[in-house]
C-alpha cells in the first residue's frame, strides 16, 4: 500500500533538472560556475507551496537555498560551489500553511466578511501560529505567541501585518515535508572547463638534429609554450620503451638497431609505468620538467597507456595479470588477422583483479606525488567501465583537482558513458567533421542538449594518429580554418603542435595519420620559425583569455549565413558577446549574407554598433540585420568580431595598440 | 567501492526506453498494442553482446524475448500483452563469449594462420563449450561436448559449423550479466485507447416536457445512442441531491420549492454515494439500465465526486471525515469570498484518514459490483494526489479492466502527474485550443513526446460546464468543425450529446457555460430531431470504427496546407492510410494548396491514386505532390480521405453504397 502510510504527502516533486541518466550519475560544472536548480513540484488545491534547495559538499555542512516559482509550477534555485569536489542536493518541498490561511484570511477581509466570521477564521491562525512557535527560537516564539494572542482575542487586523507571514516563514515546522532523491554535481577547477592544450614528444626537443632529446630540452620549450598562451602541456608517455617486437620507422613491424620504438610500448629493463626512460633523463630530469613548467604557470599531463611491453617487469613479476593462451604463452594485442606482438594487453578480469586494479590506481598516485595532476587515458573504452567508475571515484575523492582526458575515439554511447561514470575531458568526433551541416549538427548535440551536462569536449584539429585529409589537402589555410573551430567552438581544445605549427602535410599512404610518425622516431623540429602558425596560435589564446564568452560551451548559437561553406556562431556572457565567421573553403574566395538576431544580440535595430576584428584588428561601423561578408582563406579564412553596442571614437580595446 | 565486489559487470545498460519518470511510473498500452523496449547496452572492447527481455505478467510467469541490436548500440525487443493489467519487465544483457571467441577464430582461420597456431585457439574454445555444457540439458550437453572433444583434438574446421554457435547460444551460462531495473507496463482493454463517449442528463430524457425523467426513461434513449455509434455513456451523478442551500436555475443561490437541484450536491435524506435518487427510480432502475446498457452493448461509465451536500448521510456518521472551523461547524467549500454552502469537501487528511480513504475505495467497489467499470472522476486534482495512487492502484489490481477518467481542468503539470499515478484517460485543453497553431502545438505534444506514453487525453468539443465561444458565434458548421476535430485527431473523445446535436449555442452570460444548465433543471430535448448533427455522429463514429488508423494516437502527423485556417493531417494503420482536412473557418469558403508527402504516404510520385472523401462519397483521382483544396463549411467544413494506392474502375469501399 505505497501511500497508505503515515508518509505520505500532499505534495509532488515531479521533475528534477538537470540530471544524467536518472540521477545515477553526476551532472559536471567547474568552480564559479553556477548550478541551477529546477523543479517541478505540484499539490492538490489551492493551497501555497514552499521549497528549499538543500547542498552538501562532501564531507561539509549543509547550506539550504530558497526556490523561487518561475512559471508552469516550476520552481529554481541556484547554487555556487567554491571548491573541487562532489556536491549532493536534494529538493524539500512543503505547503505554506500559515501563508496559505493568511491569503485566505486576507480575501474574506477584503471582501467585507462580517467581523464575527473573522473572529472565527482567527482562531484557526492562532492554533496555526502555535503550533509554528514550538520549536521556534525564543525570540521570535514570543513574538509568534503575541500574534497568536491577538487573534484569539479577535484583533481582525493582525493577520494583515506582514511581519506574521515573515515570523512564520522563519519557523515553518514543514509539516507534511517531501524530498527528492539526492543528485550530485561534480565541480572541476575551471581547466577542466577551459585550457588550450600543447602535446609535442620531448624526446623530438633537443637542439641538433637526430639526438634524442631530454626532458631537460623538452623543459627549454616550455618558456614559448607558455608565450604562446597554452596552459597544459601533454607529453605522450615517457617510460622505458620496450625491446622486444619493437616497431620501426613508420610502424614497421622490425625496428633497426638504434631505433627508439613507439612510447606506447611501455615498460623495459629499467622499469614500468612508475619509470621514466633513460634516454629521456630518468626521474630526476621528470622533477625538474615540472618544477620548470610549475614556475611558468603551466600544467604538465600525462599519458596513461595501460598496457605491457613483453619486456615490462609485470610480466615476470605479475603473470597472472595477463590473459594465457593454451599454451601457457602470454597473449598479445590481436585484432584478427592483425597482431599487435609488441603490446601485451592487462587482464582486468583475472581471479587476482582487485590487486591489478590497486597497482593500477597507484600508478596515477605515483604521478600525482610527483605534482601531476592532469591525465590523458589512453583507450579507456578497451577497458572495464567498471573500472574507471572505481579508479576515478576513489582518486577524486582523494585530490578533487585532478582532470581525466579520455582517448577514446569509439561509438558515441561509450564516449558519453565515461564522461558519465567520471572522465572530466573527452575526445570527440570533432576531426572528422568538417562540413557545415556536420559542424552544426555536432554542436548542437554538445552544447545544447543533455549531453553538454556531463560531457567537456576537447576538440583537437590534429593527433599524432589524426591527419584529416581536409588539413593535407587544405594546407595553411585549412590549418587556419581547424585551429580556430577547434579554439573558439570548444572552451577545452588541444594541439599536437609542432607539426601543426609547421603545416606538415604529409598523411601516411595507408592511414589516417602522420607519415614519418614521431611514434616511431625522434624528430626536429624548427622552434621559431617565423612562418610557422605560432602567432596564430598566441592571437587566438589571448582572445579566448580576454573574452569570456569563448569560455564556456552552452553558450554557443549558430547564426545564418548564406553559403553553405561559410559558419558562423555567436557566443555571449554578461557584455561580452564574440561573433565568429569562418570559411570552411581553403582554396576560394567565399562571400554569404550574414544575418544577426538584432534584439537577441541586444544590437541597437536602427543605430549603429561596433564590430571588432580581433583577429586582423580592423573596426567596422554596422547598422542593420543583413550584411555581406566575403573571405579569401589567404589572407585570413576566420574573422572573429567582438560586438559593442556604442560606437566609440578613442580605440577602446588593447588587442592591437 | 562501487565496483571492486565480486558483483561487477563488464556490460552496461545505458538507457531504457520508454519510461516514465525514471521509471517510477508505469507506460500505458492496451490490449494487442505492442510494447516496443528498446535499450543502449555497450561493453568495452570488442565482445558481442546478447539481450534478453524479460515480461512478468503481475502474478504470472515470465517471458523471455531476444533482443536484436538495430544501431548506434541500441538493442530492441517487442511484446504484446494478451489481457489488461500491470506487466513488468526488464532487460538482461551479456556478452557472447563463445561467439566472440568462434568470431575471432574464424578470423584466423581464414586469414591462413599456420594450424600449429589455430589448434593452440581450439583449446581455448573447447574450455568455453565445456563451461556451457555444465548446465545445459542432457541431449544438448552431449553435442556441445561432442564439439569440444573435436576442438581438442585439433579439429580445426569443426568450429566454423554453425550447429556449435546454435548449442552455445542456447546453453549460454550468462557469466557477468547485467540487468536493468524493472519498468511497469499498465495495459488497459482497448476501450481505453479508443471509444467515443455520449453524455447526457438522464433526469432530461424523459417523453413529456417538464417531467423529471427516470433512468428507465433514460434506457429507452440508449438504442438511439448504440445506433449512433456510441460506445460508452456517461450520466453526472444519479445520487440523492441534498436540499440544504439548494442551488436554483441558473447558479442561483436560492432554489425557489420544487427546482431539482445540481447532481453534484450529494446526498441527502435517502442516501450518499452508494444510493440512487428516488425520483431517477432507485436502484432497481439503476440495475435495468445497466442490464438494458449491457444488452446493446454499450458501458456505463458514472461520475465520482467526491464531495458531500450538508445532508448527506456522513454529515452525522462521520463528522470527523469533514473540516471544522473554530466554531464547531463543518466547513462547507470556499474560494474566499466566493462560497459553496452546498457542497462539504472531506477532510483527506484527518486523524480517521484511513477509514475514510477505504470508505472512498468502498464506493467504487460498490458500483463496480453493480456493473460499472468506467468512472469519470470529478476534480480529482482538489483531493491529494496521494490517495489516487493508492485508491486507483488497489482497485485496478482487483478489477484490471478498470477506466478512469480524470476530469482535472488545471495546470499541464498537475494534468500529467494524475494520468502518470493511474488515471487511463483524461480530460485535455482542446476544447480552448482553436487556432491552427495552437491545435498543431498541443498535438504535437499529445502524440509525440514522452506524454504519448501514459497520457491517454479525451477530447471533448463541449461539456455542461464549458461551451466555447467558438461554437457559440459559428453555430451548425462551428459544431461540425470541432466534432470531427475531436473524433479523428483523439481515439478518444466525447460529447455532451442532446445539446451538442441541436447545436444550443446560448452562453452563459457571466460563464464560458451553457445558460439554463441541465445542471439546475430538468430540459426536455427532441431526441429524433432530422435537422440535429445525429447522421453526423453517425458517420464519424463508423469511419472510426472501420478505420484503423483513427483508432490511435501516436501515428498523428501533420501535413502542409498553404492556409492559415486550413489544418490538414495524415493518420496511417498497416495498410489504412486517412487524409483529414479541416476548414477552421465556420463563415466563409477557405481555399489551401496542401502538399502531399509522397514517399511518406507510400504513394506513386508519378502515377494516379484515389482519395477517397468517407464523408462526402466523392472519388477522387490525383497526382502528385500539390493539391487544391477548396472548403465551404455552409455544405461541409471537413473532408475525411481515405488514401488508396490503386486506381480502381469498381467501388471498392461501402461507406455510401
Amino acid at each position: 500500500m505505497k501511500s497508505a502510510s503515515d508518509r505520505w504527502s500532499r505534495v509532488f516533486i515531479t521533475s528534477v533538472s538537470p540530471r544524467v541518466q536518472d540521477g545515477d550519475w553526476h551532472i559536471k560544472r567547474t568552480v564559479g560556475e553556477p548550478v541551477n536548480v529546477t523543479a517541478g513540484i505540484i499539490v492538490d488545491g489551492h493551497d501555497l507551496l514552499l521549497a528549499s534547495l538543500y547542498v552538501t559538499r562532501l564531507g561539509g555542512s549543509t547550506e539550504e537555498i530558497q526556490m523561487a516559482p518561475t512559471y508552469n509550477d516550476e520552481y529554481t534555485g541556484s547554487f555556487v560551489a567554491d571548491a573541487p569536489g562532489l556536491y549532493t542536493y536534494y529538493i524539500r518541498a512543503w505547503i505554506n500553511r500559515y501563508g496559505s490561511w493568511q491569503e485566505q484570511y486576507r480575501r474574506r477581509f477584503e471582501a467585507n466578511m462580517p467581523t464575527a466570521e473573522l473572529k472565527v477564521e482567527l482562531l484557526d491562525g492562532a492554533t496555526l501560529l502555535k503550533e509554528y512557535a514550538i520549536n521556534a527560537p525564543l525570540e521570535d516564539r514570543e513574538k509568534i505567541l503575541a500574534f497568536a494572542k491577538r487573534y484569539s482575542k479577535g484583533d481582525i487586523r493582525a493577520p494583515l501585518e506582514e511581519e506574521s507571514l515573515q515570523l512564520a516563514l522563519a519557523n515553518d515546522p514543514q509539516k507534511g515535508a517531501i524530498q527528492s532523491n539526492a543528485l550530485t554535481v561534480e565541480v572541476d577547477r575551471k581547466l577542466a572547463s577551459f585550457a588550450a592544450w600543447y602535446e609535442f614528444f620531448p624526446r623530438s626537443s633537443a637542439n641538433v638534429p637526430g639526438i634524442h632529446g631530454t626532458l631537460d630540452d623538452a623543459a627549454s620549450r616550455l618558456e614559448r609554450i607558455r608565450d604562446l598562451g597554452f596552459d597544459i602541456v601533454y607529453l605522450p608517455p615517457i617510460h622505458p620503451i620496450g625491446t622486444t617486437f619493437r616497431k620501426g620507422k613508420d610502424n614497421n613491424p622490425n625496428a633497426k638497431p638504434g631505433e627508439p620504438g613507439s612510447p606506447w610500448a611501455i615498460g623495459g629493463k629499467d622499469g614500468g609505468h612508475t619509470s621514466v626512460h633513460k634516454e629521456l633523463g630518468g626521474l630526476p630530469a621528470f622533477d625538474r620538467f615540472i618544477s620548470t613548467a610549475k614556475d611558468l604557470g603551466l600544467e604538465v599531463a600525462l599519458d596513461i597507456a595501460f598496457q605491457c611491453s613483453p619486456d615490462h617487469p609485470w610480466v615476470k613479476e605479475h603473470p597472472e595479470w595477463f590473459r594465457k593462451r593454451a599454451d601457457g604463452s602470454i597473449r598479445y594485442a590481436e585484432n584478427p588477422p592483425k597482431k599487435y606482438q609488441d603490446v601485451y594487453p592487462l587482464n582486468f578480469e583475472c581471479a587476482e583483479w582487485r590487486a591489478l586494479w590497486e597497482a593500477l590506481k597507484d600508478i596515477f598516485e605515483f604521478w600525482i606525488k610527483r605534482g601531476v595532476l592532469i591525465f590523458r587515458v589512453d583507450n579507456p573504452h578497451t577497458k572495464p567501465l567498471a573500472f574507471w567508475t572505481w579508479c576515478l571515484g576513489r582518486l577524486r575523492t582523494k585530490y578533487p583537482d585532478l582532470i581525466f582526458l579520455a582517448e577514446a575515439f569509439t561509438r558515441p554511447k561509450i564516449m558519453y558513458t565515461l564522461a558519465q561514470l567520471g572522465f572530466n575531458n573527452s575526445y570527440t568526433y570533432f576531426t572528422w567533421r568538417n562540413t557545415k551541416e556536420e559542424l552544426t549538427d555536432y554542436l548542437v548535440e554538445l552544447s545544447s542538449t543533455n549531453i553538454a551536462e556531463y560531457y567537456r569536449p576537447s576538440f583537437w584539429p590534429n593527433t599524432p594518429d589524426i591527419l584529416h585529409e581536409y588539413l593535407t589537402s587544405g594546407g595553411r589555410p585549412a590549418h587556419i580554418i581547424r585551429y580556430v573551430l577547434a579554439a573558439t567552438l570548444s572552451p577545452v581544445y588541444g594541439v599536437y603542435g609542432p607539426p601543426y605549427e609547421h603545416i606538415v602535410a604529409n598523411q601516411h599512404p595507408n592511414r589516417e595519420e602522420y607519415a614519418d610518425n614521431e611514434k616511431y622516431e625522434v624528430r626536429n623540429w624548427n622552434w621559431n620559425d617565423p612562418n610557422s602558425l605560432q602567432s596564430l596560435f598566441q592571437s587566438i589564446n589571448q582572445i579566448r583569455q580576454k573574452n569570456e564568452a569563448l569560455q564556456q560551451l552552452r553558450n554557443l548559437r549558430f547564426l545564418k549565413i548564406h553559403n553553405p561553406l561559410m559558419l558562423a556562431y555567436w557566443k555571449k556572457s554578461g557584455s561580452n558577446s564574440i561573433i565568429c565567421i569562418v570559411s570552411l573553403d581553403p582554396f576560394q574566395e567565399q562571400e554569404g549574407e550574414l544575418q544577426l538576431p538584432l534584439e537577441e544580440l541586444n544590437l541597437p535595430v536602427a543605430a549603429p554598433f561596433q564590430m571588432l576584428d580581433l583577429l586582423g584588428g580592423e573596426r567596422y561601423i554596422w547598422q542593420g540585420r543583413r550584411h555581406n561578408i566575403r573571405i579569401d582563406p589567404n589572407t585570413m579564412p576566420a574573422r572573429i568580431f567582438q560586438v559593442l553596442r556604442r560606437v566609440r571614437t578613442e580605440a577602446d580595446f588593447d588587442y592591437f595598440v
